[in-house]
């Protein structure tokens, strides 16, 4: 009697005969199932636009928070486990504020988001700081420093890339095409909010609104877009 | 030989192979068996409302606590298992009361619920503090800080929303539906008491009666309200 | 293949898909088989009454304790594991005694029955002071603090209930009926007592004597009754 | 597929749905295989008599030790696994010792017995001073302290119980009831050797000799009976 | 029923019956999969060249890094799981910046292979360096120290070897076989730049442009080629 | 479905239905397969007899011990898995010398076979002395203390016993058979030695000659018969 | 349903019911895939010979070592996973220089053989310095102390042997038979290095050549012969 895929799941850390590691691939599909976030990188700054789903009228809008700053001049996008992501940004503020207090300077973008990424890629191991699965959730990292603006993708097998445009969460594929399309280097950032709000709009299946969407930018510092501010884009679309 | 879906459950903390926590969804099915709780947030302050079951007339209706107090500025009501519950409560206070040592000042109670979640979705990692398990409970939290009044909702997950109005527990779906078509944000304290109370009717089996039902408010302190307080309300019904 | 209800026995203190736990349920199962035990609060103090299973004439009646002392203020009657309940009460009963070094006064009736249930409920994971299974067994604990006499029951999920009157053990069924219909809050102890050990004397097999019951009162110190005043009550029948 | 009973048995201290713990039943499954041993309680003393199974020849009688020293006032007789019994009597001895440096008085019969059974208890539960499996050995534990002279009897479960009389091991069915039969509170010391003696040839399948049997009494300090006063003994019967 | 191979996999450092550790052999699986990484020994130095499959136009090809600095003579070229080798990489620099500090002197070639082989050795043992399975990864570590200019490989069983070229990842079958053919000891590093970056065209699907492969070379110091030095390279082919 | 006997062995210190501990079993197996050892205690010492099994003439028969000195006056003789018996006899070494250190006097014979024991019967238990499964050996320990001679056997259970004289390994069953026959308490040294080594040529194989035999006495300290003198032995056969 | 032979293998360390280890026989298959490798002992020193597989002509041949120095008066030979012979060796070197540093002289060959299989022995017990399976390694251990040359074969189990003459890894079985054809105690030095290389031939499948086989002695120091000492071996046959 052959094993099948299936049960690899239960031993949380190891190789299926094929050299995979299944409970990494469960938890991409946990984010194949989250809200769609986009991010899109300037020479002004970064912007980053996520849906917010909004199950319930009841539900005050500005709680569902799907962006986060990291520091001032770092913020994250972030789709799949809303809870797991919390844990990661709450490591990551540690970090860049430990890294402020030791060397009186910022953290660089790339080594935020190596943090992040080496507290996410040793899962199972049963130690204080990690996580008995993986953490379920993509993160977009935008931020600003000595390099000018940048914008990193990270999975959760604790790897990441550094992008120009990058969507996740279920309409990922869709939007992907369009940031394809439609990116190019030399666009303003004001184009960017437009480009990301319009391919949102595209894989939201409702009318897009200040309380469905939240757009921030990092240009040089994070900022979160007031309704106002989130009306003003989709008035442009 | 699949392996079925009953059979994740074992690993506490592990994705089945579509992504998702079964364990995570049994302790919510842990909570639909539990008694209903309502909570309503209004300008003048929070009310929550809950169902007891006094399963014998030999129970002292006093000592079935569903409503408790964290701080005075922060009460919550909760459905599932009352040990679990306990448990978070005990630590919220202890929290709150080693924020106001630290800092000099009561804790916001969006911390508050971050502090609760934390060590809701920590469980199965062996360390001290938390569970071998989720927490089979939800939480709604009522406070009143610098922001104002607010009700959050928690679940098993870890994860938690702030909502204008909420039902969690077994007869949560009714009211929910009952609250979007009753709720509007220029309500007073006294029109949400009697509406949490009128639907808690709804899904209660029996007669309302000080003995079966508990209402607290925020306002902007926490307050578990009399017996003659709660025969008030109900002759408002 | 669907696995069945008895596999989820063996990880001690996880959910089921229905939301049950189990390993609580099991543990409930052995307190049906213990022998019966009954409590009655009155305004002038609360009654134990218990039914001792003397299964070899060589035993020593008086070394079958199922009443005991926690503090001079607290008693309490078990029924289950007796192993696993003296456990408890040892535990309580250091509790107690540091309350009384650390502040100066007795601790209060709830505060050591939340400390029992507190230990209760973190079976199966594995520090120093917790059992690596539930506590087999359910308890009466009576008491008389600055808010008068009080009797709680807990069970061995660590939740804990304020009763007037209440029965646990094998005979509980039964005995709960009774003593539903023969409480009231105006009894005195004397007919507390009479009630408590007719009704014990319904669900056991033998004839009642002062070598297979015990009876106790904390009004308001804790006494267990001698042979004589256990005979004094049995007259009374 | 129901699970059956014989699979309970590896997770060696969770309930069955019955509310049953396996291993320890399985535990007293050994002590039914293991020699006989019998106490009787008088005014004068306690008298402890074992049976001795003696495989070969060419071991040293006096070396197969079935009736141990706790301290100077207690000693016990044991069936079962002896190499589990000696770690208990070790673990007594070393309480005892402690008592009398901390207190500058001798431990009761009681206490020790107590401390016995707690180390019984809670086995399985990978702390340092544990067994991984319950102790498979039953105890008749003799003392003589400020309450006179006592006899306690102690299963694997680290349940403990006082008697008048007791007989554990293979033969301990029939013993039970011929002590029945026999005891009665006024007999004499010496009666009791002849009765503990008489009882235990009946069960043996061998004639009793100074080889095979050994007896000790506690009255009012542990004395292990030398050959020629084990012979004085058979000589009455 | 005999169990078979595929079951092995669980135990994640275990013989299987024919002396063989599956989780490493389903690690270098995982290799397989990985871009193609080569490396040639010369007397002027080392050459590094790497595929990098840039799996979106929207990726920046500069953070897809294959090759890294360990030290200032001593780089690494990787094939599998990016995330492991970082760790490998992280862990390497850090022995390497002590050994420094420790000795005043650069850590040798050899050493810093050894230091690394050490730690994929130790998988599955639950201490706090090594990770709960094999690293997913294999490095060709070029170096230059007293020796003059060397190349390791290391492979997920904590082996290494030393080589005058090697290939690593899913191309490497083919590319050893031209490197067998094309290599000898008299190579000039430019030789050695062309031979490895002809070779890697073969074995690739696209065309090689400065963005999708990337070359490093220890000669003796580590120098990651510029875009335009890689177009050099290929203006050669 | 009912499980079978040899599914208990995975659990390595649990009891069967039956109350047996299988892993004690299957040790005690390996035993059976081991070479024969003797051990006789006289008046005047005790002489241990070893077959030695010199599997390649190309073999130094003198690294094939199986009898080691433990303590000046105590020495053993082992049958099992060798490698096990040496850390056993580590042990005993530590122990005694540090009895001599604490108290300025050798620790007894038997204090020094219950430490050995202690040490065997606690495997299973995760700590840091003990084995992850039962130690594979028995001994024979000849000593000499203020008690005169004598002679201890262990098995894997931690178990000893205290003998005259004593076979183990794969011939015990014939040797312990000759030995009963031949035994008496006048035995002089000499007469043991001839006794020993003529049941020893009987389990053997093959001829007795001092490279395949080892002969030790404690009278009263510990010698290993030089070549010559075994040959001395061997000629009086 | 009984289980079969294979699924022992997973109780890393635990009896099957005949007594045996199987991680530790399934360890020596590992060996029997090894390279050969040959010892022999002269009064003049021990000579070691090994197979090296070079399986790829780009390979270094001086960095596949399978003869390795422990100290100046030891070295040794190894057949298996060379990963975990490193590992071993490592452990060697620091328990020798420890004891020059403590004791001020060379620590001698047994006891260093020793250390070495301690720590073979103890694995699947999850100690710091213990790994989670057994060590799939023979070794051949050559060494000149006060007792004079010695020779010293180890195995998986942590057992080992002294000898004459030795051969491991997968021709060892005809190796052996041809040892103890050739070999006699008066062997020069340089007799043992022709018998060692000629058997070695014999085993091998390609020609013998400076390449594919070291040769080492200690006489009485550690020395690795150099490629023209070996062709000097060589060109005797």
């Amino acid at each position: 009697m052959f094993l099948t895929r299936t049960e690899y799941d239960r031993g949380v850390n190891t190789f299926s005969p094929e050299g995979r590691l299944f409970q990494v691939e469960y938890a991409i599909e946990a984010i194949k199932l989250g809200s769609t976030a986009i991010g899109l990188k300037t020479k002004e700054g970064v912007v980053l636009a996520v849906e917010k789903r909004i199950t319930s009228p009841l539900l005050e809008p500005s709680s569902v928070e799907k962006v986060m700053e990291i520091d001032e001049h770092i913020g994250c996008a972030m789709s799949g486990l809303i809870a797991d992501a919390r844990t990661l940004v709450e490591h990551a503020r540690v970090e860049t504020q430990n890294h402020r207090f030791s060397y009186g300077e910022p953290m660089t973008v790339e080594s935020t988001t190596q943090a992040l990424c080496d507290l996410a890629l040793r899962f199972g191991e049963g130690d204080e700081e990690s996580m008995s699965r993986p953490f379920g959730v993509s993160l977009l990292i935008a931020g600003h420093d000595e390099n000018g603006p940048s914008l990193y993708y990270t999975d959760p097998s604790g790897t990441f890339w550094q992008c120009n445009a990058k969507a996740i969460g279920s309409g990922s594929e869709g939007a992907d095409s369009s940031l394809q399309e439609q990116y190019n280097k030399e666009l303003t950032l004001q184009e960017a909010e437009t480009i990301a709000l319009s391919i949102l709009k595209q894989v939201m299946e409702e009318k897009v609104t200040p309380n469905n969407v939240d757009i921030a930018k990092v240009a040089p510092t994070y900022h979160l877009y007031t309704p106002s501010e989130v009306e003003a884009v989709i008035s442009r679309l």
